[in-house]
């Protein structure tokens, strides 16, 4: 049973600010200064001379740093579960750390776009240099991993692919993947929501920011279709194109290729070498999911597998898209002990 | 108020029967006779002279002839509907043709398929002849038309685009189009419903036949997945070939396009000269449609727009997928009065 | 797998129909002639002297008796069923009495009522005088049944506690029971759907009556809950009361007792001596009844028990209220048996 | 838009706690210390000599104080909402308190009972006298209210009805009341989660402290069924008894009883009186909230009108259950105002 109140942790939880020059005038005008929360793990006060790998955590769509801090009831929090599988030795301590990449649109899918800003750089350039100066890592991509569910899986599958030289691993809870299946769905609805709007998706943006927020059915849908566009298919000024007719559902080739040319399934051929080279990679979802991510979850295992990589770890269990924050431990467990290099395998 | 026990007709409906050729030996053994129900309008009997326009009507996916007289709680049948249309003088009287092309996967899709038969050229090429044999009918392409919900608005839609020597007038109500959105989401359905089988729909179809229909949940779903691609991607032997991986959905894009190429939003531009010649186009759905066949209507006829085809009635309507067959008596009195030769446009 | 076109029977349907002096000037002006199917089963027509047990079918709110010719893909109807069931000597022969009791509101709950008519006296004494008259019956309670679904089940539960002298026994398919988990979510559904109508019911029969039926969500609900209550709540002019405010819900106690008088599970103390002496009781739901009919069962079952009932068969199965016919033919044979005296246990 | 990092406040949120004699040896072993949330208002500190009115929070069921502090993408924090509502001026100022009155099974409903602990006294007795110790506040009823949604909206309504010596004002939210439809329907479901228990919640408990919370579909249902006869209907010995048979659903009248005995629509008659004399009543609810509090509320209204109590603010709103807090800040003016002594009727 878990008391509500009284959160102690065995480890530490610093509350951190980075000023990033690369998210400086983004064009949305979001902050250039933004949190970060740094976990430290039980004993890293005690031997000043240790060493730890890391693990930058990223959130799903609409997350920012201080949501990890939500607490539901008879449920421990994540930063919780964080420390008590470091506190009860099930896995070798790491750092890890709770990256914010929120955008005005809900969320970045920490890639470089000119429609919400550089945020991939801002994450390997700024924030990955910020830690290794202030904490004691283990500063080299073998132990360096990323985690994160849906959108936060997604980074954490995308990242690695291009950035290689900083990151050694990777654990995907329902990220996003297979986007004939979690997106196209969501289009369809968003056609019918934008009727009210004569299909003017900035119509209903300002509409969505003069009032409550999530008070229509299908404001989720239609922050995501449009916060996906303006990480995925921005134009030249910077504003989000639809990959699709707004009366019609008709798909814009071009704009959806933009889009696919971002599907973890689909770049695993161009980065096999990259993702061949990791030292872990752990994949799974929910049998449930609402956007079928367990197809995609299957379907980036077989795109892996295709590429020659067999040595990572899969599994679906019974579960929906939400609530599943107490499958993330042991993938941290498992990253841990890959990326402290107590695991090595024949590659 | 609809009293349930007595339809009695102003006109009269007629049980037939047709030996077809093409259907023998068909490839799933289904019989080669065929029933058809025949509407004669009141008046048919008392003119012998007069000539009448014929409509063709086809029916969803699972619907077999007999199914029309189905009744339900405070609602008349389709037959009677009719019937009631022409008693009232609502529309220019005309022959009504409810056409059977069930198969054994519970439809044809009106096509000519080795997974199934020759269900098209059934269509054109016997059962257009038997019933001008038959009936006084206005024997002539200008006074034939196709009408039809669901997989029959597919049918409707398709046939006038092969066969505009035979067909000038179509009305779809929710017809199968736009692929994209009604068919994909059904895959991702399917893929989950197939664990238990192993991904193997062989061995869903043997359970289905083996045991009472429906009463698994997603029987409907992957009925239907293997249905059409026997009707639009049959390998050389007959045998369905799915359009995407069963165990992770991913799109087989050979066969995917061999369903693409039988969508009728993309069929439009290679068949623009049949369809500008038709005397008469209907579209229509219900804007909650469950496959988001409202889109679809909303697609075809914007192709039909750039095709340059705009002489045609466009509606939606507060509905989902069931129960608008109250909605089909107005399309049959719109093409029963194009068909007629009564309306003359600019064409 | 059902061939969908020639549904050919071993025995016979005969369509009677019967002139009613109960149900002249009944308070809705329904007909007085009725409508009834009779199965007889294979070999009635070759032993002139045999006698048969009867089981009469009562069928589900909004059912009549030409709704068992409905034809649903890939199953047999259900006089096809049951001549299956005798065809393959699966049960000793019966004659099979499918009943009508249809009103203007779409049921009778088989009860006599100022407000719909008198139809348990049709049913008890008239209908089955006339069937034991015109066939070879065994004219005694206790080679007489009653068997249906829903409000049939309802009807097969109360018809013989009422008549023991007429009815030997009964199969319930998830018939109306326990009502307060049935019925009274039901009410709180129609207060809201009674809110564009300005809580007037007669408002909302009005508007029903006079458009296409079953077009607004909550058609369903409201015919139901004003039928039911034209048969057990109606005032002496016939008028339906409701048993709850339509505003708010609350349930107004004198007229909610009068539906409860009516509940199967608390009739039972009073009916024991009836329901004791019956020779066959057979039970059961759907486990994922959308009424919780499922629960009904049980608590029926339950109230047996403590009446010292046990001789009864009790099954629930994985299903929802709807697509259960293929339940009702091990009923059918279990009456069969009962009926016929070729089961006798130590009642 | 609302940023999501930096929450700062025109006023100010102090953490609290208290040691409460009342909740010591509580029967479930939960804490006796607990914390509160206290919000001052913008200027509390600038004049010493002012004192203000108080409202005290409650929540709904799982609700615990620091889930206060929750946030969600776009939307501020219940505080963050107060804290603008009094910088801006749109009320006069009050003491806002945030009340805890969790419990081992998630709530206590703010009652004494014997199976979780006397939390209405300690609210009234404790609480109260405690904040009226530590703050600048008008120490009389007529200044002091009470609000909250759902299981707090409940405690609103009744606890003024208990205590109106130390209350004047309530505003309830989507608050617990007619039974029949919010809890009945409740039972129905709870009967089939606990089939895989035989029946046991006491196993089902066992089990669901054992693993995971919520992770099995019906978990919310059990819990609140299980924690809310544990504060309505607990034995001596302080075991909650269940008002229904766990397998049948049938109900246990006289537990059930018990429950009915805490509907805030049926406690009106019996304290007229006090609900008579209060400053304030605001009463509101969603259209489609999922529990059918609106028409709760609306009963509510109706009894307190039957009881001639006409000075009351009642509204409906298109929402559901989830998502209405936006909805709480013109209660809490209302509250305010009338608590501020600034609006005087013809009371």
């Amino acid at each position: 049973m878990v008391a509500p109140w009284h959160p102690a942790l065995a480890g530490r939880l610093e509350e951190r600010s980075i000023d990033s020059a690369l998210l400086a005038e983004n064009p949305l005008g979001d902050p250039a200064t933004r949190p970060l929360l740094v976990y430290l793990p039980p004993g890293y006060d005690d031997d000043p001379g240790r060493r730890y790998p890391v693990v930058y955590i990223l959130q799903g769509y609409t997350g920012f740093v201080t949501t990890w801090s939500n607490r539901q009831a008879f449920r421990p929090t994540y930063p919780e579960r964080v420390d008590a599988l470091f506190a009860s030795n099930q896995s070798p301590p790491c750092i890890v750390v709770f990256v914010d990449a929120w955008t005005s649109y809900g969320g970045s899918q920490f890639v470089d776009s000119p429609g919400t800003g550089r945020y991939h750089s801002y994450l390997c350039d700024e924030l990955v240099p910020f830690v290794d100066a202030e904490y004691r890592t283990m500063a080299a991509a073998a132990h360096r991993g990323l985690a994160g569910k849906s959108s936060g899986g997604f980074g954490a599958m995308i990242t690695p692919m291009l950035r290689p030289d900083l990151f050694g691993g990777l654990a995907t809870h329902a990220g996003d993947a297979l986007y004939e299946y979690c997106y196209l769905p969501e289009f369809a609805k968003a056609v019918r929501a934008l009727r009210r709007f004569e299909g003017d998706i900035g119509a209903w943006w300002a509409d969505f920011r003069a009032r409550e927020a999530f008070t229509m059915g299908e404001d989720h849908t239609l922050l995501m279709v449009l916060g996906v566009a303006a990480c995925f298919s921005a134009g030249g000024d910077g504003r989000p194109l639809l990959p699709f007719d707004p009366h019609s559902g008709e798909i814009v080739d071009d704009v959806w290729q933009r889009w696919l040319d971002w599907d973890p399934v689909r770049m695993v051929p161009d980065h096999a070498d990259a993702l061949g080279g990791l030292q872990a990679i752990w994949i799974d979802a929910g049998t449930r999911d609402e956007w079928y991510l367990d197809l995609g979850a299957t379907a980036f295992r077989d795109a892996l597998h295709r590429a020659g990589i067999r040595d990572l770890h899969f599994e679906t269990y019974d579960a929906g898209h939400s609530g599943i924050d107490h499958r993330y431990p042991p993938a941290l467990a498992y990253l841990a002990e890959r990326l402290s290099g107590q695991v090595t395998g024949p590659r």
